[in-house]
């Protein structure tokens, strides 16, 4: 479709129809906010024919600009996938709302009384690339969570979003609560994401979901907050003392079972003094998977056919079964290479030494830090959150898998009776 | 002093050094920190001597500059001033260190265990003006949270923050921490500043204290996550049912007890049904003090003499005797004109209409809302954090006075035995 010319004030009256509605939506009562979820599970599986059209012109435009079959798998929904969609949106009912939780309080010496008690961020931008469940995914996260969202989601998926934002404001407008809480800036491009990434005055926080590029390139341009997710550079550690069993499966796990999320292994450091003893059982089950290995001297010694590992390969995140190995001569040095190359999401030692363990868990300043377990544990649903904002891999506000409360800010209410400070 | 020519290579050594110490003061126990405060406070004593020469050089260059007499005191330092600086050190060692609590934890139905633990942010920038307590007040809230500090001081302290500066590194390192988590830009002033903004490589947060325009300024220019603090239009509303008694001395209390800071009042709003009953009373009142009212054509009904208030004025942070007064017809349209005018610090109402104090308390978006007190009340000391890094206006991270805790961030520890995904 063609853009329109750029008209910053048609952009800014919907940014200001978000915060306009992340108003009445931080009053909104639980039983209001679920009633709007159930509206818009019921009203997708509804329009699921409209949805799947629009989404077969994104198709087709994707085909003929040769996207990879990869992202075209990503952009695509059939009636499955948006009946999953659906029942994800009910899902998210069962979730405790966050909103008007009180962290803390007290009644202070004066008598005057503090309460901080959480509400919702306000007007939360999401910017992400050609996969439209994320669309309904943050839009529901952030309507639970009180907040109007602005979507940003990539020109790939632009037919499909317009007919889901639709679906999106359709059902919260039938449920009294202001359509304006859902807001698209996707007929604007790269215009209207830039506009968005700049707007202080409306935007209290932007979540970039995609890839390092996609996060980068928001992080170097945006003046809103922004909180960087995902990114997953994901090390593992095979320390000297690493149980040969717990070695090849978790190594294996971390790897394979789903090469192409931020949580899955990109790169394997082993102690010089397990190389003998473990490292031959771990590649034998990697290459039987499939695995492509790069691998430094080495570890060549031991697969004389593996491709010889780069320094730009370990500052990838290759989202592929290509996995690098190094062989590193103690703990210091398998510390040092995560510290220079790792993206702080997650990283896992395999050890049998509580010492080095525990220096593991000290000294790696990642998200997510392991002893003995797959990285692929730091996601949303198996911390138990119900639902995944996203991975956040920064250190302000919220660090790792990030749920509900994570959408949301504080107050502190103070109750006095004609209190005056001494 | 004159700069030295701009060199980034040494300013990404210093940040680089900070950084560095940041993995050593990460785990540091509380005792080592607490032995290095406890040298920061006899030293300041015993070196005060060096820092009132110094002191006096910057006042002297101040002086012939033209600072107010106001920047000449907050830049001021004198034996009783650093005595007291030293005492607020002491003060410090009592405070719980934050490090190492766990925030929560559980164990997944995998039987893989998750806690999530506070950790430090690494490396805290601070970007202030001319008032050289800030330094060690900064330096060592960010020691005892296990943070390492760049500090960018403001020109007009630069010999001062010198000296202090050299007091905390030598103090660091005669209890065996790295003297670089301490580190300056000042040298390099504006180049030095920007320069600091812009590292994301090294720092964690940025957190200027000072001016509106400073924190603008930050804002606008910083690569670096920024914890926006302080400036305060900060609104008073009296209800039409307020108390005259109370609205007489929260608003003369708001007002005067400490005009220069972030959370003295700046605009007073009053029902139009309370301008007869209280007005007349709470303006005496803030008249005796010497407070100069700008007001709107219907407060100038009852005081002529009142300067016209403008839509500047209602913008404004005076930070002296100065305060707005308007007429509401309603509280909508006190509210309308506080998300109109608020920087979203404090907002209090006096009221004796529970319907209205509840609805004030939902609707105003700002870091602390209150029902009849004094909006002095919004402080760090008063809400018993013991020291405060700033008043965060912002909505990630965190809202309101920041204590130790708000320097840090957190960090999953999963511990499993060979546990996989399944």
């Amino acid at each position: 479709m063609l853009q329109p010319d750029f008209d910053s004030t048609v952009i800014d009256a919907r940014l200001a129809a978000a915060k306009e509605a992340s108003y009445r939506l931080a009053r909104a009562t639980t039983a209001e906010k679920d009633a709007a979820l159930e509206r818009i599970a019921s009203d997708l599986r509804a329009r699921a024919d409209e949805v799947i059209a629009a989404n077969r012109l994104d198709l087709e435009a994707g085909r003929s600009s040769g996207l990879t079959t990869g992202l075209l798998d990503r952009l695509a929904l059939d009636e499955g996938r948006i009946d999953a969609l659906a029942a994800a949106v009910l899902e998210v009912i069962s979730l405790t709302d966050p909103v008007g939780e009180t962290l803390t309080g007290r009644t202070l010496p004066s008598g005057v009384r503090i309460d901080q008690i959480r509400v919702p961020l306000g007007v939360v931008g999401a910017i992400y690339e050609a996969r439209p469940n994320v669309t309904i995914d943050i839009a529901v996260l952030a309507l639970k969570s009180g907040n109007a969202v602005v979507l940003r989601g990539g020109s790939a998926a632009e037919q499909t979003n317009r007919v889901l934002v639709d679906v999106l404001r359709g059902a919260i407008d039938a449920v009294g609560l202001p359509a304006g809480a859902v807001q698209t800036v996707d007929d604007y491009g790269r215009a209207g994401a830039r506009h968005l990434m700049q707007a202080r005055d409306y935007v209290d926080v932007l979540i970039p979901r995609g890839s390092a590029g996609l996060i980068r390139a928001v992080v170097d341009e945006a003046r809103v907050p922004v909180i960087e997710t995902g990114a997953g550079v994901v090390h593992m550690f095979l320390d000297a003392s690493a149980p040969e069993q717990w070695a090849v499966e978790l190594v294996h796990n971390a790897k394979v079972q789903r090469p192409s999320v931020c949580n899955a292994l990109e790169t394997l450091l082993v102690h010089r003094d397990a190389v003998d003893r473990v490292l031959p059982a771990v590649l034998d089950r990697l290459e039987a998977s499939g695995v492509t290995i790069h691998a430094d001297e080495r570890v060549r010694a031991l697969r004389p056919e593996a491709l010889p590992v780069t320094d730009e390969d370990f500052a990838t995140e290759h989202m592929s079964l290509d996995l690098s190995v190094a062989v590193v001569d103690s703990i210091d040095d398998a510390l040092a290479h995560i510290r220079t190359f790792s993206t702080r999401h997650t990283e896992s030692i395999v050890t049998n030494d509580l010492a080095n363990a525990e220096r593991f868990l000290n000294e790696v300043d990642s998200a997510a830090v392991m002893v003995n377990a797959s990285t692929r544990f730091t996601d949303g649903a198996e911390f138990g959150f119900g639902a995944e904002v996203g991975i956040s891999t920064q250190k302000l506000h919220a660090r790792g898998p990030m749920g509900l409360p994570e959408l949301t800010s504080t107050k502190w209410i103070v109750r006095g009776a004609g209190h005056v400070r001494a």
